[in-house]
C-alpha cells in the first residue's frame, strides 16, 4: 500500500489550539529568514568544485551517522551499507541495493529527527509525495538519482535555493584551506567560512598526534617542538583561518577540563606529550591547559570559542578497528562543568570581549550547571541542543531547563552541526518551529506577552546567531 | 462521606481533545491483546498449588513493598503491618486491623501508581464502586475476603481471566523448580516459565554466597570450587532452566560493571571470592567478569540477558537488621553504563544473535547513555521504565528521552516486574495507555502518521515483547 | 511605545480548557489563604525598626542576586549597580542611574521567574500598569520612590497587607537576636521567628571559623575549645533560638555528607579543625559529623532540620575577591544523597519524632534518590524546589519527578527562601498556581478525583508547611 507523504504546515506545534495559533503567528515572522549556519561539517570541496552529488545512497546513507547507527543497531553490518573500512576500501555494493536496504528499514526511524529531516528533503527538495518504504525504494532511487544529475541540484544551486546567508565548515590547522581559497577566488557569492578546530594538534590522544605536531611546524614555519613555538604556530594558524573567514574556534575534548598551569608547568607537560606517547593524565592535563591558552588567544584575536565536551569516541572496539573513527559509535558520558571550567574562568572569566559557547551531551548539566554558569559569567553562552539532542524533545527540554535561569539572551540561536547538507533547512525548520512553540507556550500561560515573543522569535532565529558568532 | 470509585475510560489520556481522540483509537487496537509478562516475580507456587489467597491484608499489603514503604514513610512501623521479621516471626496482628490501617492511610497514595493499580483491582476484579477509606475499610475487607474464598479468585482462574499468554517468574539456580515442574505436569494450559537469576551464586556479597556455591555444586554435580567446574555448573543449570521454559537470564547487580579478564585472572578472582569473604573490590570484579561470562553463554544457548543495575539494597540498617532484605528500603543510585559495559561489549558487542536488555533506575542515563548505546549496538535493547519509574510520568519521560535516539524498535515492550499478581492487568493497562498517548502526541503534532502509530501500538504492546524475549 | 502591564487571572494555568477550568476552581480555594513562610532570608531589622525602604534600586537591584547575576551575565559590572565591595565601600552611583540600567535591560528577564515576581510587585503593590523599560524607567522610579515614603509601604504595613501568618528569618548562633527581641517587645502582632543556621561555627571553611568558635564560647559561656563544651554551646544556643521562636535549624553544606564517628574520633577531628586551618578532608568530615550531632539534638529538642547541600559557593574568583560572598556566583553541582545520608540515617533514620527536610539543586537526584528516600524513611521529607528551581518549570519538574514515588504527604509545602521581601506574595502565588495546575492535570487525565485535589491544594498551600515546620 502506497502511503501519502506530506508535510503538515502545523507540524511540531502543540495540538492545543491556543498555543498553536500563537505559534503559527510567530513562525510566520521567522519562516523565511535566511539561514545562519555558524557551526557545521559540510565539505567545502562541494562548494569549491560544485560537482554533482554521486547517488542517493552516497548522499543519504554513507555520510550520515544518524542513519547508519540506527541500521547497525538492528543488525545491519556497515559493509552492507557500503561504509568504507579503515583503509578506505569498501565492499563492492550496488548503491541501489544500499538504498533498498535503507528503504526497507525506514520504519526504524519513526519518532526520530532523522525521519523528520529526511521526509522534509524528500518532499521539499525532490517533490516526492509517497512515503519511502520497500515498495517505493526504486521509485525514490530513480527520482533522486535523476535530480542529482541536473544543475539545480549541484551544491551551489542548493546553497542559494536554501537561502543560506553564511555557513561555517570545520577544519584542522593542518588543512591548507585550499577549498576555501578556491571558493573565494571563484567569484561565487556564497559565504562559506572555516572554523579553527585544533584537536589533531591539541589532543595527545588523537591519532597521529606527534606527526601532526611536526606537520603543524612545517605548515606554519614555527618550531613546534618548543612550547613557545607551538603557541606561535597556533597564533599564526588562527590568523590564517581568520583571514579565510573564521570567526570561531571549536574544541571537541572528552571532558570540559581546563587548567591554569604556570608557564613552566605548561612547558613541561608540553614536552612530555610531544616527546613520547602520552599517558591519560598528561593527555587530559595538556588538553585542559590548551583550552585556557585558546581562551587567552581569543582575548587577543576576538575568535569565539566553542567547547563540545563529553563524548566517549569510538566506543565500539570492533567497529573502530575495522572502520575507524566517526562511525556512529560515539557515546555521551556524564560531564562536569562547574569544577572543570573553573581554572579557565579564574583566568579570563570576567575579561570583557571573551565569548565561550558551551555545548553538552549530558542534559542533567543543563539546569544544574550550564544555565547557572551562563546566567552569571559574562563570557559564557549556551550553545543549542547538540547531536542526539538536536531533536524536538531535546530542544523542548533545553528551553525548559535553561530559560528560567539563563534567560534567552545567554543562548546563541541554532547550529545545524551537520554534514548532511541537504537536510540543513529541515533542521533549521525544526529549530524555528520548536522555538516558536516554546514561546507560544510562554505566551499562552501568560508568562510573557506576544510582542515579547515576536522579538524573541527573530532573535533566536537570526540575530543571536549572528551576534554570538560575530558574523 | 462515601465517594464513588470509577475508572474513567479515558484515564491517562491527554485532556487535549485532539490527542485524546487519537489515543482512544490506538488503544482500541491493543486493549484486548493478551498479556505478555516476560519479567516478574509472581510465586510459581500459586499456579502450582492453585490455593486461594489468604486474606486482603496478606494479598495487598504484606507482599507489596510499594505499599508498605509509603506507610512506613509516614511513621507506621512494619510490625503494625504484620511484616515478618528476619527470623520469619511476626507480631500477632489481626489482618483486618492491618487492612484498616492501610485504608485509613490510602490518601497517601494520591498521585502514585499504587493508587491507580489498586483502584483498578478494586473496581475491575472485585466490583467495588465506593472508594477505599477509613469508613469503607470493613466493607472492602469483607467483600474481598469473601471473593477470595471462591474458585473464581484462585490463581489459575485469575490467570485465565487476565488473558495472560505467558508469564515469567524468576528463580535462583539453587531452586529445584519443583513448582514449575508441577505446573507442567498438571496439564493446566497456563504458560508459566522461569528465568535464570544467578545472583545468589554470582554475587560474593549475597547472603550465604559461599554456602550457595557449595549447594550449587551439589545440585549440578559439578565441582564448583574450581573455575571451570563453576562455569560448567552454570551451563548445566541454564540448560535445566531452559528446559523448564526459561528464555532469559536476569542480573541484579549494584552497578553495570563488566570486565574482560584473562582466564587466569578470572580463575584467580574466583578462587579469592570462594575461599574467603570477598572485599568490595573483588566482589565487584567477580560480578563484572560474570556478566561477560553470562553473555558468552548466552551466545551459545540463546538466552536473552537482562541487566538490572543501580539499586543500593537494604539502605535502612535498622529495617535490614530486623526484617531482612526486600523491605522497601532499596534506594537507586547514580549508574554509569558507558564505561561499565565497554569491557563486555568489546568481547561480544557485535556478535550476531546476542540480546541484552538494559534497565535503569537512573533516568539521567536514558538520553545520555542508554538510548545512544541501544541506538548503535545490535546486541543492546532498552527495557521498559523500571520500578519507581513504572508509572505514568516515568513512562512518559522514558519515551521522551529514548525515542529520538534509539527509536521504538530498540525497546522491548512492557514488563510488569511484580509480585502483586492481582495488579498485573492494571500495570499493562497503564503501559498500553501511556504508549498510546505518546504515539497520539507524535501523531497530533505530525511527527508520525496515524497508520504508523497503529502499527507501533501493536508492536509495543505485543510483538516486541515476544520477539525480544524469544517467546 | 508604551506596553500595557497586566497580570492575567489565569496566568501559569495550562491553556488546555479542561485543565484550566479545574485549576481555576482549585486556586479559588487557596488564593486567599495566609502566607506561611517557614524558610527565608528577610532582615529582621526591617520589622524591628519598621523604617521605610531606601529607594527603588536599593530595594529591587542591590539585594537581589537573581537580578544582578543576570545583568552581570550580559557584561554589566557590579560597580555599575552600586554593589558594595568586600570592604563595604561602593562606587558613588546614583540609584536612579542603577534603576535606568536595570530598566533598559529588563528584557533579559523574559521567561525567568524574576520577571514574573517583579511584574507582580509592580502591578499589585505599586499599581503600575505600563511595563518597565527604557522609556518608563523614570516614571517607575518616581512612582515607587514616592510610595516608599508613605507609611503603607513600611515593612510592618506590607507584612500585614501580605497576610503573612508567620515568617522565619535565618540567623547564625553568633547573632544575639536583638532584632527578634525588639519585635517581640514591641507589642506588634506580626509573627517573625528565627532559624538556627550554625554554618559559621560548624563549617571549618567558613570565613573566620576559628574566631567564630571563640565568639561562640563567649556568647554561650561554654568552653568551645573542648568537644563537649562545643556541643553544650550548641544546645544552649538552640534553646535560646527556640525561645525566640525558632522551630527549625538550617544547614548549607557543600555536600550532603554525614558521618557516624565514635566520640573519640569526633573529638579528634574537632580538635584538629579548631586548632589550625582545616584541610578539605577534615573540613568535610567535621561538617558531616556535625549534621549527625544536630540530628541527635533535634531528637531532644524537637527542632526540624533542613539540609541545603550542593552549591559551590563563590565560583567566580574575581567577584569573590572584590565583592565577597553571596554575589550571584554560587553554582550548583552534582549531589549524592543515597550514600551521603546513610551514616546519619543509620543512627537516627527510624527514630520517631525526627524530621529532616532535604533540598536539592541537582534535579537528577529527585526521581533517583530523593523521592525514594523520602518515600521510605519516616524522618525524611522533601523541601520545595529550591533557588534556581523556584520557578514554574522547576516546580513542574519537581512534582513530575517526586509525586509518584514520594506522594504529596512527604513534601512540605512552599518556601519562598528570599530576602526580596516585596516579592514574597508573588512567589507564593506562583507556587500555588503551579500546584493547582499540577493537581488539575492529575484530575484531567483521571489519576485523582477533584475532591482529592481540593484537599491536596489546601494541604500543599497551608497545612503541610505548618505541620512540617511545627508552626
Amino acid at each position: 500500500m502506497l502511503r501519502k507523504l506530506s508535510l503538515h504546515p502545523d507540524r511540531l506545534f502543540s495540538p492545543n489550539e491556543n498555543i498553536r495559533a500563537i505559534a503559527r503567528r510567530l513562525f510566520a515572522l521567522v519562516r523565511d529568514l535566511p539561514i545562519i549556519s555558524p557551526h557545521g561539517h559540510t565539505d567545502p570541496a562541494w562548494f569549491a568544485s560544485n560537482e554533482p552529488f554521486a547517488n542517493p545512497a552516497a548522499l543519504f546513507v554513507e555520510p550520515d551517522h544518524y542513519v547508519y547507527r540506527m541500521l547497525c543497531s538492528q543488525g545491519i553490518a556497515p559493509e552492507q551499507l557500503g561504509i568504507r573500512d579503515i583503509r578506505g576500501r569498501r565492499n563492492e555494493v550496488d548503491p541501489r541495493e544500499v538504498w533498498r536496504l535503507f528503504a526497507a528499514n525506514f520504519h526504524l526511524f519513526r519518532g526520530t529527527p532523522s525521519q523528520i529531516w529526511l521526509n522534509w528533503v524528500f518532499a521539499e527538495v525532490f517533490g516526492l509525495d509517497i512515503r519511502l518504504g520497500r515498495e517505493t525504494a526504486d521509485m525514490y532511487y530513480d527520482t533522486i538519482d535523476a535530480a542529482l544529475r541536473t544543475d539545480a541540484f549541484r551544491p551551489r544551486a542548493l546553497f542559494e535555493r536554501y537561502n543560506i546567508e553564511v555557513i561555517a565548515t570545520t577544519e584542522s590547522p593542518l588543512d591548507p584551506l585550499d577549498h576555501h581559497r578556491k571558493i573565494r577566488d571563484s567569484g561565487w557569492k556564497g559565504r562559506v567560512i572555516t572554523t579553527y578546530r585544533p584537536d589533531p594538534v591539541v589532543d595527545p590522544e588523537f591519532e597521529g598526534f606527534r606527526e601532526n605536531i611536526t606537520a603543524f611546524g612545517a605548515l606554519t614555519g614555527e618550531d613546534t617542538q618548543s612550547w613557545t613555538g607551538y603557541l606561535s604556530a597556533h597564533r599564526k594558524s588562527r590568523a590564517f583561518f581568520a583571514a579565510m573567514g573564521a570567526t570561531a574556534t571549536d574544541h571537541g575534548h572528552p571532558t570540559a577540563g581546563t587548567a591554569n598551569l604556570s608557564a613552566a608547568e605548561s612547558e613541561a607537560v608540553f614536552h612530555r606529550v610531544v616527546s613520547a606517547p602520552a599517558g591519560a593524565g598528561d593527555a587530559e592535563l595538556f588538553r585542559a591547559q590548551m583550552l585556557t591558552e585558546m581562551a587567552k588567544m581569543s582575548l587577543d584575536d576576538g575568535m569565539v570559542m566553542q567547547i563540545h565536551p563529553g563524548s566517549l569516541r569510538n566506543h565500539n572496539r570492533q567497529i573502530f578497528e575495522r572502520f575507524g573513527r566517526d562511525k556512529g559509535a560515539d557515546i555521551p558520558m556524564r560531564t562536569d562543568y562547574v569544577h572543570s571550567l573553573k581554572p579557565l574562568l579564574d583566568v579570563v572569566g570576567t575579561a570583557p570581549g571573551l565569548s565561550i559557547i558551551l555545548f553538552t551531551l549530558d542534559e542533567s548539566a543543563c539546569s544544574r550547571e550550564l544555565a547557572p554558569l551562563a546566567g552569571h559569567y559574562p563570557c559564557l553562552k549556551l550553545g543549542p541542543p547538540w547531536w542526539f539532542h538536536d531533536s524536538p524533545e531535546g530542544m523542548r527540554r533545553f528551553r525548559q531547563m535553561t530559560t528560567e535561569t539563563a534567560g534567552f539572551y545567554n543562548t546563541v540561536g541554532f547550529n545545524d552541526d551537520t554534514r548532511a547538507f541537504l537536510s540543513i533547512p529541515a533542521r533549521h525548520d525544526v529549530a524555528r518551529r520548536m522555538d516558536c512553540n516554546w514561546l507560544a507556550e510562554l505566551v499562552a500561560d501568560h508568562r510573557i506577552e506576544e510582542d515579547e515573543a515576536a522579538e524573541l522569535a527573530v532573535d533566536l532565529t537570526y540575530n543571536l546567531a549572528k551576534k554570538a558568532y560575530r558574523l
